[in-house]
């Protein structure tokens, strides 16, 4: 019976509770940043070298908030084997509101019914960009708690990120993640080390209910994204180092003590500045840093640099920049494949990094290794955490499953549709016109979704939102398999073994990673 | 050092994790459901007995979700002399939305600018009026996982609830509650004892974006609500019964295992319904019920009703209200002070029923009893669960303070101002032309707000929000007070007395509760 834990139970917490799985989707289109740059007549190299991004997903108006997060779970439970009757808590982050009091985690109910699973704890949490972070330290700690009954935890951010035209148009995106939690995981979330740092601010916020577009103050934003993650890593600095000195070790930490470090993106070269930003606390930390050779050489002169007084700072941000070129390529240029060819997705932004990560490095370069996760949400909420990897990288092991369920991002990033910014421009227009509406047939084709993608079929006079699925069958015929696309999810996903509860193995061995359907 | 747990850490849940102290905010001004009937042109009794209901608290334009959780939030720190740096955690449940993205608890991050605290984990999370629950159970979880850091975390529920003219407008209602979360608590969170039902329905949610009113399908809702009532109340009693077998008992679960029991309350009359439910469930759960005499007398007829086909057999509700009237004036009655007097508050409605228990029974009334407690949010998401009341009940405990602190809920409700329909409807109109404004500068008079209320000044062109907080100083002439009311939040709250983070002391003792400032 789940959560009948007895009620004098002293129970201590179960190992290694973290990530055992990952799932991303993103638009199956895309516009081309080179070609925006020539359509918005701004000069060459403004998005592509400034921002440093290339393409940017988006929808059509044929994806919302709900099917991009009804996507997103399926194809996880499809492709790791999972009954919907192993998930005892669900809970989504996002900002992309298309109802004020409706959760999208009760939209997601609907691949459970079939099961008769309702017993789902969790339901949606929002603070800008930083919702999924919320929802993953959530699941953990329900993990940890008395309330965990032995199921899976399911943590799903999404966003449709999009803005007016103008300078931040290029930043958008779109995409959700979806992340399967429990204890014996592949990606260990480091206990007691969080760094969080929480303030009020007006940097970016969606207060115009009827727009998809934010107000956003640009360079606010940036002070608080960077003084965010000055405060996060101070903290997150101090308690790792007061947990080695109980461990009798009394080093300070610095970015070497990464093996990687992935950001929240809004947009690459923010990135870049930003593991260049460590460096310099990781400096300015430094009681006696070597400044005639090394990651330091050169950098005497900044000594005295006050971190508050440098957002802005052309020539420390030049010097750590330079000084950091190498620790980028190694510890951080890799996370940021999906920010740069799909764009910020908000909420799962900082979990596309971490999917870039793993989808890039193997088993062997990843096992052991400490990745820092820095998650930012404007308004603004923010974290610097990190994830721990298991240490068996042996074929079969589970973080060969969880590379290998991600070895075709790059494959699938590659096979989206170019769309010109003409046709881009129009489907912005048509999402202002129509993105609310009630009684509205989408009018987007569905021909060129990936396979068991979710897409919106119509709203109805009430506002009611009806979703099918394309067919996961890419090989038949386009009229076949639009012909297979039903209206309710029944007989949609994988069929449950059994009615009654499993509970969770003791290792993450039992679920077996397919990774032949795109 | 917060969060600085030994990485080897395998520790145990701390002791009886729960509810230590609990604030509730409700608007000082109020219209007459009696006179509302009359105003309305409706027939006498519709909503005072038809719903139960006998006033409906409101605000002005002065009021928003911001200010109302400002509110709340400070008083209850004052109240406890609390010092900002002792909270580690803060999340809000709101189903009233008035940005996409930011949430309500950056902007209570405010309070917490002089303590210097701002490493306070937790967000927003939003699933109509069971967000409070959500964000309590989030609250427990973190205290018992290894992300605690031994401060206390803080729940806030709050919401405007109003409707457009018509047959619901009489169900709406306003407050907030805010709950302090630890270990060694007065209300102990039951180990293990949640019955969770969550499932995909259009009866209550906001796709209106620019509207503050719900579209609502009342038929379906009431289903919705009592359909939950049914699964959840199963599956708690399954998981209580499963507890007890471990301890050797092999009696069923049945009503009169709570001492009280509490719902989530749309309108008084729908609780008393709910409670008759309740007794519904037990007497076809009961193998061989005594129909002969006793609460079951003359029942017989009913013994093989199914739930589902009995949302609106009048028979049905008839024969177990009166079979269940006196368990109601015993368990439930008193719960709906705040919900009658107010109205429904959406996610605070629960907890306002919580506070309504303690403010009218005494300490020895308390001590030692299980409190049921149905939250339900629409769309829909509902959970059935149990608090436990501490044992002592002598002066000076922790349960006299916590009933002591809410003692003055009678008279602070008395103290309210009663508004007629006609300048109530010209609020609500009020609110619907300019909630969502910028540049706006709100008309409501704010002489009439409790002592220490939090207020909206204006609005600017850039949406941003900057709210005032009236004088706690109630004795003072008008004037007076006014000049006191200052735009920031600068040393409006108790300082701080030391920057360094204390953590919390094994019991409860240490929070004194003062209960002179209405």
């Amino acid at each position: 019976m789940p959560g009948s834990l007895p009620a004098t139970a002293q129970a201590t917490w179960p190992n290694d509770v973290g990530i055992i799985a990952l799932e991303i989707y993103f638009p199956s289109q895309y516009v081309d940043q080179t070609e925006l740059e020539k359509f918005d007549g701004v000069s060459a190299g403004k998005y592509t070298i400034g921002l440093g991004q290339s393409k940017m997903g988006f929808c059509s108006d044929r994806e919302d908030i709900n099917s991009l997060c009804l996507t997103v779970v399926q194809r996880l439970m499809e492709r790791n084997n999972l009954s919907y009757d192993c998930i005892g808590r669900l809970e989504v982050g996002t900002e992309t509101i298309i109802d004020k009091s409706k959760s999208v985690k009760t939209v997601l109910m609907q691949l459970f019914e079939d099961s008769g699973n309702t017993d789902v704890e969790g339901i949606d949490t929002t603070n800008a960009c930083y919702g999924g972070t919320a929802a993953l330290f959530n699941a953990v700690n329900w993990v940890e708690s008395s309330s965990w009954d032995g199921r899976y935890a399911l943590v799903v951010a999404g966003d449709i990120a999009v803005y007016a035209t103008g300078s931040a148009r290029p930043t958008g995106g779109a995409g959700a993640v979806a992340m399967l939690v429990g204890p014996n995981a592949t990606l260990i979330l480091e206990r007691g080390l969080r760094g969080t740092h929480m303030q009020h601010a007006y940097d970016f916020y969606k207060p115009d209910m009827v727009s998809e577009y934010p107000v956003v103050d640009g360079r606010l934003s940036i002070e608080c994204y960077l003084s965010a993650l000055d405060r996060c890593y101070s903290t997150f600095r101090n308690k790792i180092h007061a947990q080695w000195q109980k461990e009798g070790n009394d080093e300070p930490f610095n970015l070497n003590d990464f093996g990687y470090m992935i950001f929240h993106s809004p947009y690459c070269k923010l990135v870049q500045k930003s593991l260049a930003r460590l460096l310099l606390n990781d400096f300015i930390n430094d009681p006696n840093p070597n400044t005639e050779s090394g990651v330091y050489e050169g950098l005497d002169s900044f000594r005295d640099v006050k971190l508050e007084n440098t957002y802005f700072d052309r020539d420390v941000e030049k010097a750590f920049l330079n000084a950091s070129s190498e620790l980028f390529n190694e510890k951080t240029k890799a996370s940021l494949l999906v920010s740069r060819e799909n764009g910020n997705m908000y909420t799962p932004s900082v979990y596309g990094c971490l999917a870039s990560v793993l989808a890039q490095y193997s088993p062997q370069q990843l096992a052991g290794q400490r990745i820092g996760v820095f998650s930012y949400g404007s308004g603004f909420a923010a974290t610097l955490y990190s994830i721990k990897v298991t240490q068996d990288a042996t074929p079969g092991s589970s973080l060969d499953k969880l590379t290998s369920s991600l070895s075709d991002l790059k494959v699938r990033l590659d096979s989206r549709k170019n769309v010109s910014p003409s046709i881009f421009a129009e489907n912005m227009k048509l999402r202002e016109e129509t993105h609310h509406l009630a009684s509205y047939i989408p009018q987007g084709t569905v021909d060129d979704l990936f396979a068991g993608t979710w897409y919106l079929v119509r709203v109805d006079e009430k506002h009611r939102r009806y979703y099918a699925r394309s067919s996961l069958m890419d090989d038949l015929p386009r009229e076949a398999a639009l012909e297979s696309v039903r209206l309710s999810t029944a007989n949609e996903h994988i069929p449950s073994p059994a009615k009654k509860v499993p509970r969770l193995p003791d290792t993450a061995e039992a679920i077996s990673v397919t990774n032949g359907e795109h």
